[in-house]
């Protein structure tokens, strides 16, 4: 049977996961399934997290440029790190590269280069190979949490209040005019979009910020987009979740992208996917310590919804309509 | 300028290092250059080590079967940590997959998952992605090693013996054999060369218990193949070799073998790759100590020259005639 017809890429993950993946036992204090894996080695907990982009199946160099291949490249995966509170600390950079012109590939590292020196992380090993399929980026992050801020999907309980920071949509409405209209066109159609989709900040003072406040039940990056990346929050801590679509946050950019691609810009934040935001829960007692702590590391954050027993995230209208949240894009 | 016309693979990793990479710096004990980057996190040193396979570039799945790919793409990276005389411990699976039968996908993580058994790893964590590029496989693997037994490529010493565990060119020549004769004519050919390269051993318990005498002065595994890789060795250490070809453990089957492809043993031996056997250099007095412990492990191991001043390595024979050593086989 083909991948295809198996289920796609989630059931082929939960097939591995469950018949070759480690169980969270022993020194590894979590496996398979979170943003990243947390590793016990005594003091903080290491944290290592692994990201693999294909180019035409992941990337287009037509519709990016090497230093931004480069940068998304770490920054996706400095993003996990984030996501579970930590500190990004080592990247190891394996790149499989085609005989392309040396300049493309000096940009393509300076650019990982710059994303770790960004969040404090550097280059720290790698694999140079040739490769005849096009050029492949695998990123392995490593990182560092104390044991007591480490954050995971699988906190959630039912009346937490949700939040996340900055806006959403952005990235995907960037990737569309990227699609509809080339690099040179978008960024004329809208530089916001389009520089949050090829040049994505991870937010970790955010994150940090978030998690030194000892208040936070869960925590992700939302990679998948919104909903996509919400199932798997609810799946994991066993809840399901309301979010309010008029208190999801929009940006005006994203407001005129949505029109130019005659689009609904609340379909694109609920469902859009690589905004690399943060995805918090908390008591809602607490959830104004946090918006603050967020505030500090330079970024907004918002309520849009709460966790409420059951398993299904529903979109909710202010005249109560309620819709289950809009599936993501999914590979194969 | 093309990667091909700057250098090839080996010009542009100097490049990459030089400009981007970190300097073995603070925790970063050891970084880009040898086997595996060694990072200090209080007790034991952390070995991280990562390599990418790119299907048609460095496999091709008409000469070799998804278990025993799925088992040599973390055996090379499980003999990186041995190199450095380390236990490996977490592995970090990323895999592209074209939408091919789920059966095949079982059957590589299969693989990856005995090889990891078969040395006290797990697998805990990874990313499985679409490809269209052909399957894609990155694995990244950790370990661990004592402070006082780590080994590393820059610590040979003229006078120094070097030693080598079991044969080489056994897997060249099962190479050569498959590119032949087909997957099926090469077992038939040389069930015991095509299993070599095929399905290689690292030599964890053998390194372990080289480090544990306490007098190893430098280790790694010999990948690209002795010639390269001891040219490594000398250039990280800043000294010369003198191999005596004599000396070089040759297999009966490699006899074989070599007879059948019309190849010279020796040339399979000294330039072949991909043995995955340790390359140690140590005072030649220590040579029987070090010897008796990897027999102990269930090895064999023997010495094969000296490390001398200068910066060339040469290759002797018993008429006393000496050649620069064959040049390995290159990408790009």
């Amino acid at each position: 049977m083909r991948i295809s017809d198996f289920g796609g890429e989630a059931a082929l993950i939960n097939l591995i996961r469950e018949r070759y993946g480690a169980t969270g036992a022993g020194e590894l204090a979590l496996g398979i399934g979170d943003d990243a894996a947390l590793i016990d080695i005594g003091g903080d907990l290491l944290i290592v997290t692994t990201d693999l982009l294909v180019e035409e199946t992941h990337f287009r160099m037509d519709i990016t440029e090497p230093y931004l291949l480069g940068w998304k490249s770490a920054a996706v995966n400095i993003s996990d790190i984030a996501a579970m509170g930590g500190q990004p600390t080592y990247a190891f950079v394996s790149i499989g590269l085609p005989d392309i012109d040396v300049s493309v590939v000096e940009s393509i590292y300076q650019g990982i280069h710059d994303a770790n020196a960004a969040f404090g992380s550097v280059i720290a090993g790698g694999d140079t190979v040739a490769s005849s399929a096009g050029i492949v980026i695998n990123i392995t992050q490593l990182g560092l949490v104390e044991r007591e801020a480490a954050a995971r999907r699988d906190g959630a309980k039912p009346g937490d209040a949700i939040l996340v920071t900055n806006t959403l949509g952005d990235s995907r409405a960037g990737l569309e005019l990227l699609l509809k209209l080339g690099l040179a066109g978008a960024r004329r159609a809208s530089a916001f979009c389009t520089e949050r989709h090829l040049k994505p900040e991870p937010r970790v003072p955010e994150a940090r910020a978030a998690v030194a406040t000892g208040r936070v039940h869960s925590m992700m990056d939302l990679s998948d987009g919104l909903s996509s990346d919400l199932a798997k929050l609810c799946a994991a801590s066993g809840v399901g979740a309301r979010i309010y679509s008029e208190a999801l946050p929009l940006s005006q950019d994203l407001h005129i992208a949505a029109a130019r691609l005659d689009a609904d810009p609340v379909a694109l934040a609920a469902s859009g996917g690589e905004d690399y935001e943060l995805l918090i829960t908390c008591d809602p007692r607490d959830a104004a310590a946090i918006i603050e702590a967020i505030a500090s590391a330079g970024s907004t954050a918002r309520a849009i919804g709460e966790i409420v027993d059951g398993d299904s995230a529903l979109l909710v209208s202010l005249e109560g309509e309620e819709h289950p949240m809009p599936e993501s894009w999914q590979h194969f």
